[in-house]
Order: C-alpha cells, then sequence, then structure tokens
C-alpha cells in the first residue's frame, strides 16, 4: 500500500500533476495542474463516467458558465451558508479552521452545525494551539464565505461569483432541458466542470484545493414516483456496501433489502447507488474499500434530506468521492423565488403541478485521480532492487501500450515505428521509446501504470513476432506482430486475460 | 447561407446554446451555456483536434489551473498591455469601446496600435455619436485592463487573475514538460480551457464572450532550425490559402514556394498552417471559404514577430478562428526574468543554450460551433412548406443517427428499441424517438443536424429491414437491420458514400 508520499513523489517525477504557476516562488496553494500522463488518466475517467453513467442511463450532459451573478447564490443559499469557522492566532496573524483546530486537538469530528459561539468555546475549553507559534490566544471565531467573487463589466459594477459547485448551472437549466429534451421525469442532467472554493487551508494536493473538477449528475425526479422504477428489478439483488453508522459499519445489503427496510427511501435511490457501486469497481475500486457512508442529520449538508457519503479507503483513510444527496425541492424552490420564474412541471397523470426533487450523485474529478493513483501504487522488492508500479486498470491507463525497439540499428527502429503506426491506426493509445536500456523503458511505464509493452527485437524482423510483457504479472510471451490489434482490443475489453 | 439570426434562433429553439442564468432578468451578457445537442458538438470538435492535431503530430496535451498569480501575468505583459480603449458618454452614461465607435463611423479598422490620445482625437475630428442616445460628447479615450481579478486567501491578500489565455498556463510548464517528456524540440503543448476576458461589449452570442473556451497549441522550437524539418515533404505540394494583403487577396500558393517565396518564414510553420487547413476541411470548411491572412505589422498582437489569423467566411463576413503567432522567445524569456528560472535549453548538437521560440496555433471552442453551425445551415422551399437542417459533417454531428419506430403498437417500439441496443454496443451515438409524426421526427433530427434516420416499420416486422435515410440528398434505401453496424461504420468513415 501506498502513503500519502508516494503518490506526490511519482507525481512530481513523472509530471502527473503538479502545483500550477510553480516556477514562482510565491504562487497560492490548492492549484494544480495535470501534465501529459495525469491529464490523460483525468480525461479517461470523465470519459467513462460519461459512457456508463450518463449515456447509458439515458440522462443528458451541459456545459455552463463557470461564472454566475450574484441572485444565483442568495437564491441557492451559498452567499449566507457557505462558511467556514475561521480563527487568527493573536501572536502569529496565522489564520485557521477553526472546526479543524478542534478535531485535531479532541481527535474527533466537529459537526458542520457547531455555531461560532460554541467554536470559540471549545477552542479555549481544550486550550487549543497555534499549530505555527504554540500560542493559546486567539481571535473570536468567525465566519468566512468561500465563494471567490468576480467584478464583471468596465465599472465593476456586476457582482458574480465563481461557481462553488457545478451543479447550480443544471438547476438553472433544467427548465430550458426539460422543455427542449422531450423527456419526462426522472430526468438526469450532468455535467463535468469546475468549481472554485477560496480554502483557508488547502491542503493534501488533489484533495482539497481552491480550484477542482466536479462530474456532477442531477436527478429531477417526481417524489411520488421514486418507488416505481423499472430499472430498479435489473440490480435489486446486488449487495450495496451500506454504512448506517460508525458502529454498525460497513454492512452488505442487497438493494431490494435496504429499500423494504427504509435504509434507503426509494428503489431509484438504490438503484442509483447500486449503480455508482459497480461504476468504481470497473475504474479498479476493490469491493471491500467502498461504502456508502449514511450521515448523520448534523453532518448533512444544509439542503440535503438524506445523505450518502460514497467514500473509499485509501492510504490516508476513508476520503469522501462522491456525495449522494436527496436535494428535495430545496434547489429549484430557492431559484423559482428569486428569478419569479414557473419552474413546476405537470406530467401526463399527475393531478397538479409540482417541483421536482433532486437525487444527486457529486462527484469530484481531482480526487478520484488521486484515489485511483493511491490504490494503483505497488512497491515491491525485488532482490537488491525495488520496483515501483501504478496498477491501474486498463481503462484509465494513461496509454494502453508501450512499444520498444530493443536497438535503434539493423531496422529494429523502423520496424517498431511500422507497429505503432498500424497499432495508432486501430485507435490504441500508445507510447513510443527507443532510449536507454530496455529494463529502463519498462520500469518508466511501469511508473506511469502502462499495462503492455512490446518489445520489438531481431526474432521480430525474422519471424514477425514480438513479446508482450504484462505490467502486473511481468510475464512475457511471444505473439505474432499482425496478431496485436485483435490480441490488444480483446484485453483493453476484458475478453481475453494475459 | 444563413443570416445570423438563424444561428441564434435555431440554438435558442433546440437548446444547443443559451445565456448562462438565463432565468434572472439581470444576468450579464457573455457568458453562455451549451445543452446536450451543444455540448456533444462542442465536445466532438475538441476531440478530433486532439486526435488529428495533438496525437497525430506527437504533441501532448495539459490542462492547468485558471486562476494564476499576478506575477504570471507581470511577466506576460498582460498588466501592462491587455487593454481596450474605452469612452464613456457624457450624456447617457454608456460605455464605449472607442476603436469600434471610430471603425463603425469610418467603416475602416482602427489599428491596435493607435493610442489613447490618437483616439480621443479621431472621436473629436469624425462627430462619432454615442450609440445609444446620440450625443457627442464623450470623456477622454482610457485605457481598460481586461483580466478578471480574484483575490485568494482568507484576507484576500494574494491577487490572482483568471488567465486571459489558456497558453500562459503551457509557458509556465514548458520546463517540466520539456524534462520529463524526454522529447526534443520542437515540442508541442497542447491545451483546452476556458479563458476570461471582461469585454465591455459582449456580442454575436459565442464570437465575443467574457468567458470562452480555447484549444491552444503551443510549439517550442529551435528558431535555427525551423527549416529542419523532415515531415515537410509530406504536404510540401499542398496549396495554402494565404492572403499577404487586402489588396493582393487569397492566393493559394503551394507549401513549397510560400517557403520559397519567404511569404511564410519557415517550413516547420508552413508546415503546421498547411496542416491546420487540412484539419478545418475535415471539421467542414470548404476550402474556398477559408484563409491565412498575414497580419500588418500594427495589426499584430504585442508580441508576435510573424502572424497569420485563419479565417472563415461565414454569414457575417470573414471571422478569425485562429491566431497563427510566431510568439519568438517573448514568453519564456519574460518568465524567466520575472521568476529568476532558467529556461533555456540545449540539446545534442547545440553549441550554446537558448531560449526557446514558439509558434502557436491558438484557436476558440466557441467560435468554431458558431462557425461550423453558421457554415451548415441550409433553409430550403419545399412546396409550402421550409425545411431547415445542419448539414454538419458526421464527425461532428451531435449524434450519428436516429432511430424512429413508425408507430408504438405491434411490436415496432420494442424492435426499435433493440436496434438502438445494438447500434449503441457498436459505440454508436444515438437519439431513440417515438413520439409525433414521423415527418416531425425528420424535422427535429435534422434541424440538429444528425445525418442519417432509421426507421423501424411493418416491413421490418417481416423481412427485417428498416429505412436508413440521408439528411442532406433526402434519398431513402431499404437495408438488412443486421447489416447496419457495417454500413454505419463505413459512412461514419467516409470508406462508402450513401
Amino acid at each position: 500500500m501506498a502513503d500519502s508520499e508516494d503518490i506526490t513523489n511519482i507525481a512530481l517525477r513523472r509530471s502527473i500533476f503538479y502545483p500550477a504557476a510553480e516556477i514562482y516562488s510565491n504562487s497560492p496553494s490548492g492549484f494544480w495542474e495535470f501534465g501529459p500522463v495525469g491529464e490523460a488518466i483525468r480525461r479517461k475517467i470523465i470519459e467513462f463516467w460519461r459512457k456508463e453513467f450518463v449515456q447509458k442511463e439515458g440522462f443528458v450532459e451541459i456545459y455552463g458558465a463557470q461564472i454566475l451573478p450574484e441572485a444565483v447564490f442568495k437564491a441557492s443559499g451559498h452567499l449566507t451558508n457557505f462558511n467556514d469557522p475561521i480563527v487568527q492566532c493573536k501572536k502569529c496573524k496565522a489564520l485557521h479552521r477553526a472546526d479543524q483546530l478542534i478535531a485535531e486537538k479532541i481527535k474527533e469530528i466537529v459537526p458542520e452545525s457547531m455555531s461560532i459561539e460554541e467554536l470559540s468555546k471549545l477552542i479555549k475549553h481544550h486550550e487549543v494551539e497555534c499549530p505555527k507559534c504554540k500560542s493559546k490566544e486567539f481571535t473570536e471565531v468567525r465566519k468566512f464565505n468561500m465563494m471567490m467573487k468576480v467584478d464583471i463589466g468596465a465599472t465593476g459594477d456586476i457582482p458574480c461569483y465563481l461557481r462553488p459547485e457545478t451543479c447550480q448551472s443544471i438547476f438553472l437549466d433544467f427548465e430550458r432541458i426539460y422543455k427542449t429534451s422531450r423527456q419526462t421525469l426522472p430526468l438526469g442532467i450532468a455535467q463535468a466542470g469546475c468549481s472554485f472554493r477560496n480554502e483557508i487551508a488547502p491542503r493534501n494536493t488533489l484533495l482539497r484545493a481552491r480550484e477542482f473538477g466536479q462530474m456532477e449528475l442531477e436527478i429531477f425526479f417526481n417524489p411520488k414516483k421514486a418507488n416505481d422504477f423499472e430499472k430498479f428489478s435489473t440490480i435489486e439483488n446486488n449487495e450495496i456496501n451500506l454504512m448506517l453508522s460508525e458502529k454498525a459499519g460497513i454492512t452488505p445489503i442487497k438493494a431490494k433489502d435496504a429499500v423494504e427496510k427504509k435504509q434507503v427511501s426509494s428503489k431509484m435511490i438504490a438503484y442509483y447507488l447500486a449503480k455508482w457501486q459497480m461504476l468504481w469497481e470497473k475504474l479498479g475500486v476493490p469491493k471491500e474499500k467502498m461504502r456508502f457512508r449514511k450521515l448523520a442529520d448534523d453532518e448533512k449538508a444544509f439542503y440535503a434530506a438524506e445523505a450518502f457519503d460514497f467514500e473509499v479507503l485509501t492510504s490516508l483513510g476513508w476520503i469522501e468521492l462522491t456525495a449522494c444527496n436527496n436535494r428535495t425541492d430545496y434547489d429549484l424552490k430557492g431559484h423559482a423565488k428569486e428569478s419569479k420564474k414557473e419552474l413546476s412541471v405537470k406530467e401526463e397523470g399527475d393531478s397538479e403541478s409540482f417541483i421536482p426533487h433532486i437525487f444527486e450523485l457529486s462527484d469530484g474529478i481531482d480526487r478520484p485521480v488521486w484515489v485511483l493513483l493511491d490504490l494503483a501504487f505497488r512497491k515491491e522488492k525485488r532482490g537488491p532492487e525495488e520496483r515501483i508500479y501504478l496498477s491501474l486498470a486498463p481503462r484509465i491507463a494513461p496509454y494502453f501500450a508501450g512499444i520498444f525497439p530493443l536497438v535503434k540499428k539493423d531496422g529494429l527502429l523502423e520496424k517498431g515505428r511500422e507497429i505503432f503506426k498500424e497499432l495508432e491506426s486501430h485507435g490504441f493509445d500508445l507510447v513510443f521509446d527507443e532510449k536507454g536500456s530496455i529494463g529502463k523503458r519498462y520500469a518508466r511505464i511501469d511508473e506511469i501504470g502502462v499495462p503492455y509493452a512490446i518489445t520489438v527485437d531481431y526474432d521480430t524482423m525474422k519471424d514477425g513476432t514480438v513479446t508482450l510483457r504484462d505490467r502486473d504479472s511481468l510475464e512475457q510471451k511471444r505473439v505474432k506482430a499482425e496478431k496485436l490489434p485483435e490480441l490488444l482490443w480483446k484485453l483493453q475489453l476484458g475478453l481475453e486475460k494475459f
């Protein structure tokens, strides 16, 4: 298993991700860039989510503006509610998140619902120290709004904000998309894009950044019909890793039993939880390392009636990947009121019009990149040497195979290029490397998670075979170069094992 | 040919694109959203650019943060140079771009290099009127910086800006990517992402927005070796639509002649211009509607030594799609100086280290969407009716085919769904529609540019054939349903004509 330093080290060494504007010494923390390898992994995660969850589920996808006017966040509640409690050390002037300082001291989670007065009291009561200068003198706790303001117009007279969550665009567009999509509820609208939060203490690289990707799905539904959900039968016997409380632990339960026992409020929601779990299994998260943690009332976001955090066990412990929230009609109601627009719907068979409820699967993009890298990290002793590789699922590996001519002379280089071109024309993402010893070339692609290596040697020139090497088992076999497209295609789709 | 209103109308009617936060009446202009159809087109344009131009050319792609610290824009020159000249009407207080007001009055382009004093004089001299209130009394022209500021940190003490061009991330990352990519110059680094400009007068929907997509390619090269470019021979006889001056007009010239006559400064640059033209031909721009307009010295951006605007003829006249700039070593030199980092390189065979020069192909994303919609728009009289369709290239059509059961009864609906599932499993993007008359269903997919329609009727139940209809010619043929995957695949790749 990796420790979190391993991921940072490999990320920086191979430019998978790295700090933004890092050539400038005073660049703010919490902004990250993805290099070619990281960008390929990032994009493949999004594409797989899109294919498996958006398209196959019959959802639609939009792409909205990141800057939105103030009225949007008045309606959404973010202007008043999207705050972190902060304190300042009176001695060294450092700013800290009050709840985090307390949590680190008492080794317990501090509920989000706690007031700033209560937090001030707790800081004094537990004699919390400033992590920087060890002073115990703090200002009173105050609220700090995490949204980033941008003033638009030549006189800066149009107050706007960078969206703190991508779903707001979806809520704003719902009415238009609903009318033009010619679909009936439940209607899923998805978006992959960026969100922005002025975190006071960005940390753990991609896990808490100030600018970060989100892929969000907002499913608009009629709460009276949430159990009238035909597709449920296809997964009713699938087990969901539910955790109803810390004490109960993870209790895998069949979707149909979870609904019957009212652990999940409807067939519709249970269906998407089961499907969500399947998505992440396909992306490489072992079943035993995932759970849906049901949130207690004081942990839930201010808009949620029912909430599960989809969490994955990493080298840093359980990390939240996805907020699965039943947001009820909170969002559309708020926007309808503030915009004075009619956002209710009435469909065939409905006796009256109503404001649709929303169930969301709100996922990060950067976080899954980190989590999947963390889960894939392997360090093995092999004699005197250490072997590091990423056992990434082939569908999110940055390249599917490396192509290596053993030497540059005697036509091997040209033969290698020929095979590269042929495989590229079949749509495979490949990396070509002719420099350095073959062992080093293997090590380099192992480290970025490329599943296969194809080596062109003198036998290739004689009998047309190449060596195909498997990243995880290190097994090698000789195969005819002409058979590669079909073989790689089967390996990619999982139709054949190495 | 379309007029520009046609595109706006169809975009709003079919939710291809529409204003952000449009349910709020006072939302600022210049922010747009893409609905499912527009997002599919947008994404397919990016994906084709990535495949054809980034991957096939051996370039790498990064994904950078949109918020960057002040030092970056001090070095890039944007803090001092990225200004629009603005004037305010003394009577109605409306703000205008001074150069645009003058240009509209004198019907001539006003050079970017003109000083604010000269612009003030011209406004008086030509007795320019306020377009809003017709007053001729204006304030003096002043400079207005178009960057959007964002203050980061709990005390807002870290001044940052939303990037006004995506390429800045590429310049910042060059050193790291160069070192870890193990490639030699020329090295192309690409990025698709968002940029932000606080335009005073956003207009023409996607053509001048405040938040907009860019797909940029920055090619780092050794200026001494720009003619040592092997791949040039593959396109040396291709004609490039060069326009050296307004007077000379478009003069298609072979790449090798353009280099020989020094109309283009190097084989490397001529190669990419020729390839760029090919890319847009494949995306549906007719050859006679594209040109590379060589910019005169007073038109070029402040960093460019040699600049071509790649322009496309639309219903609004020639529109700039791509800035093709030879930026020399301006960018890396600026960042090296400001960051005090060594950004020069020295490769095998180089006698001394040098700062790489940059040739860029800086393209929008939203603009191409608009331009390709505009070029694809068709309005035809058919008897008493009018037929509207988008003749989009199949590779960027939002869906490849529509599947329509003639009626819902007698098993046709189920048969249609079966064919849908079968074709979907082959990776085709499809739209299924069982509602309304077949004629209306055809019209609906024609309007969003879907190339083919597959109709399931009573004969399908008897002999397994369906009707395949071609969007542009309206021709129909009967084909066996089981032959559809292969036939559609050939149509998609252009291996077969309808």
